[in-house]
């Protein structure tokens, strides 16, 4: 290949939204997602995973804030014309496994996956085209006990990584005391599909918008701080009234939730199967003593198109100081509900499911604020680097040998196999992260009782390099910051550095 | 969500050449993944990973049998009319991440990730539109020394994961010594990179097409056996023989083959250095006794474009029963080399880089033809089945309650929340490969000493369904195989049968 010259060079960037993960990050999250499967796994549920892309069609448009075809997913045509989309979630690909291996599947079906998806939007802070989710589904059963176990399940995990009781709470709604709603405000029927889908996600920006933002969404309209305007749903005045009241009927517990809902949904025999399934679940959740950890809220509607029933929404409820030391709230770290009709897409009959969904990106950027022990701990330091400091052949071969003993000893190690000089060696293993650099030149090797090694630790050695030379101990922390060891003793002493605290 | 008409049906299936993963898969790669990385890491690389999608001129057109533009990379144009690709290997993402972060990185910068990557090519036997790779990369460093340490590290990763020695070999091979030959067959120069490169592909099918096969490429042209005719590199004869000659240098051990090849590239600057590297090599690997699993094979090329330097391949070599038992040999499992150009096409300066990945399907597939323990061990048994054979709320709430003693206990538990009648969820439970299932009716739950559970052990279950009762041990294996005990033992007694052999 030959080099092109400067005005053909590309530029090395990412697209927006899409970012790099070091071995920092990759570390955390992983010990992350470790405890989270775990507590899957511990609820009977077992991994499953499906391909990055499917059929356009198969996937569906159930994505939030796209009214046009073709926004929000990143979708390509095959060399036989047929549409292929990347998942923007991992329920939709789910249920299109499921319709495919349905007859030989154990049902129910509990299932658990991590995995990246993709959404072809405007990114922002905080806000990636691509990122990861870890989803549990249980499909095949109608029973509101599987939704409540989805909630002690999101209660558990958030536990399980160091989240204490009363720093979270799993907020739980039904889209068809919605319906019911909508059928008392006149928005019942096929006909109205639409609109309905218009107030849900106004509803849905209640956290973002206010009371206020979600009133003008609901009726005519609304402009936003650039000027741009979103169409309302066209509501009456009354409509709208009787919307905010139900988002905001939350009581001081479930029951005086339940009783706040019961007038508004009056009539709708939607509404009222809805309020039927809250009230079950809410007394699984009471009887498995989750009443702290779980809650009834109207004001949760969750934006994907393809839920059906009980929603459920997991926020962290503990405040950090963000910019301008202004607390902020994490808020949402995950979510999920009922979709009874997705499968139905594919198969003649209903199949019933409900799932939740953690997004790994955010939950992850909360446990560092509150230093959780688990991604902080997952951090590894960096190999023993043995340096060069010969480089003809023999030398360089017994650096390997050395090398060779640190790993045959589980011990993480390399040789240095650039070009600089020994304080650029020095240096690259502090870069390194390393605790240990194996130092070894002609005196070393050619040592009148046999070959040596000079051992540093580099920890040592930065506190030594700030040091007054005037420090009592000063000789003390010489000597244990870099000594000589015959190079049979090695492992030994390395092992020794590696374990001092 | 209406219910869709059967006209509107859609159908639950998957594009050509692409997956999905169930429980033993995901367990089997995982298990198989983690040793790579530890061998990775006992070599002092460190995680890093880039996202799946990026500038498509970022990634650059370096992928094998790619002579259409856009053939053999997805490809999707972003909001602002930019073409973005998934990227076809992990090696291209890496060099555009070394690039844009080169001055705040550890240089040499020796780093691991593990990722899926596509391809849009015609999907066969093995052959995906989506699979994973396991890279390391060692970039900044020039010596031959990086080289060889990936050849022994692919060595290592084999054996870490169960393939004996002798079971596999790592080839090494030299794109600058190929060079040596082309410029001998009067093929150098940048006017005839176009050629060069028809005739390295044509060499890389050697061990497809055979050498008759390749000569034909190296001619005129071959047709296959579905009649699609390939157009060949166009050399006359004496050239061709000489490429064949080339390929075929490898000699009894790799002094043996460094003898051929020097006259083959006499006279050639960049052969000679090559053939320079090439010993280099072979002296570190051998000073690491490494000699009898890496060795040098000139019919090692490595279709993708960007190498400009040593190229490795590793293969396994033992055979296994295939299609109509005629003995198959897994062949190759990962492959890298040197790509010193390929982060350039960023910088003012040239850096050189090398990497080896290996595929993680095959390599999987391969282990589990050999019934590697590794792989064989890692999937786990399915989670305790509590019965639910009273569905009224007391009951669920105290099923639940069993659940939820069982998980505090860390044994993997679940209530039944299907609908089916207790045969059924005995079948579920078997489906789920459960060991145990707990059941309690209203005999147990009001037995007059408290509170009781049956609890069953699933596969002497199964063997007592087939036992004749005629067998001596008839009745110890009834007992054993279901037993009732004190609410208050349940976890006790399950971890017993969970310890059964």
């Amino acid at each position: 290949m030959s080099e092109p010259d400067a005005g053909n060079r590309v530029r090395p960037t990412l697209p927006r939204g899409l970012i790099d993960r070091d071995a920092a990050d990759i570390a955390a999250a992983n010990a992350m997602m470790a405890r989270i499967r775990s507590v899957y796994e511990l609820y009977g549920f077992e991994a499953v995973e499906t391909p990055f892309i499917e059929y356009t069609e198969a996937l569906g448009k159930f994505l939030p804030d796209q009214d046009r075809p073709n926004e929000g997913v990143f979708s390509f045509k095959d060399d036989d014309e047929q549409w292929l989309s990347l998942r923007y979630d991992l329920t939709a690909p789910l249920a299109r496994y499921v319709a495919e291996h349905y007859d030989r599947l154990p049902k129910p079906y509990r299932s658990y996956r991590a995995g990246w998806v993709f959404r072809n939007e405007k990114p922002g802070p905080g806000r990636y085209r691509q990122f990861m989710q870890f989803d549990a589904d249980t499909v095949g059963s109608a029973s509101p006990a599987a939704d409540a176990e989805m909630c002690m399940m999101a209660a558990d995990c958030l536990e399980a990584l160091g989240v204490a009781r009363g720093d979270y709470v799993v907020k739980v709604n039904s889209r068809k005391v919605l319906d019911g709603v909508m059928e008392a405000i006149g928005l019942g029927g096929d006909e109205n599909a639409g609109r309905r889908l218009t107030v849900l996600r106004a509803i849905d920006k209640l956290d973002r918008l206010g009371a206020d933002g979600v009133r003008a969404l609901l009726g005519a309209g609304r402009k936003d701080a650039s000027g741009d305007f979103t169409r309302g749903a066209g509501l009456e005045a009354s409509a709208i009234e009787r919307v905010l009241a139900y988002t905001g009927a939350r009581g001081a517990d479930s029951r005086a939730t339940l009783a706040a809902l019961a007038p508004v949904i009056h009539g709708s025999a939607a509404g009222e199967a809805g309020l039927r399934e809250l009230a079950e679940i809410d007394a699984l959740i009471e009887a498995g003593g989750g009443a702290d950890r779980v809650v009834l809220d109207p004001a949760v509607v969750r934006g994907l198109e393809y839920y059906d029933g009980p929603v459920f929404e997991a926020e962290l409820t503990f405040e950090t100081p963000g910019e301008d030391d202004r607390p902020v709230r994490f808020g949402s770290v995950g979510g999920g509900g009922r979709y009874d009709g997705l499968i139905a897409r594919f198969r003649a009959e209903p199949v019933p499911a409900t799932g939740f969904s953690i997004g790994v990106s955010r939950l992850l950027a909360a446990l560092r604020a509150i230093k959780s022990p688990i991604v902080e701990a997952a951090e590894a330091p960096g190999p023993v680097v043995v340096l060069a400091l010969d480089r003809d052949e023999a030398s360089m071969a017994n650096y390997q040998r050395l090398v060779a003993r640190l790993r045959a000893a589980a011990i993480a190690a390399e040789l240095y196999l650039g070009s600089g000089g020994m304080n650029a060696q020095l240096k690259y293993a502090d870069k390194r992260m390393s605790r240990v650099a194996v130092i070894q030149g002609g005196n070393e090797r050619g040592a009148p009782g046999g070959p040596q090694v000079a051992i540093r630790d580099l920890r040592l050695g930065a506190e030594l390099a700030k040091a007054s030379k005037d420090r009592a101990d000063y000789v003390e922390l010489r000597q244990r910051a870099q000594f000589s060891a015959p190079e049979t003793e090695l492992v030994a002493r390395v092992r020794e550095v590696l374990a001092r605290a």
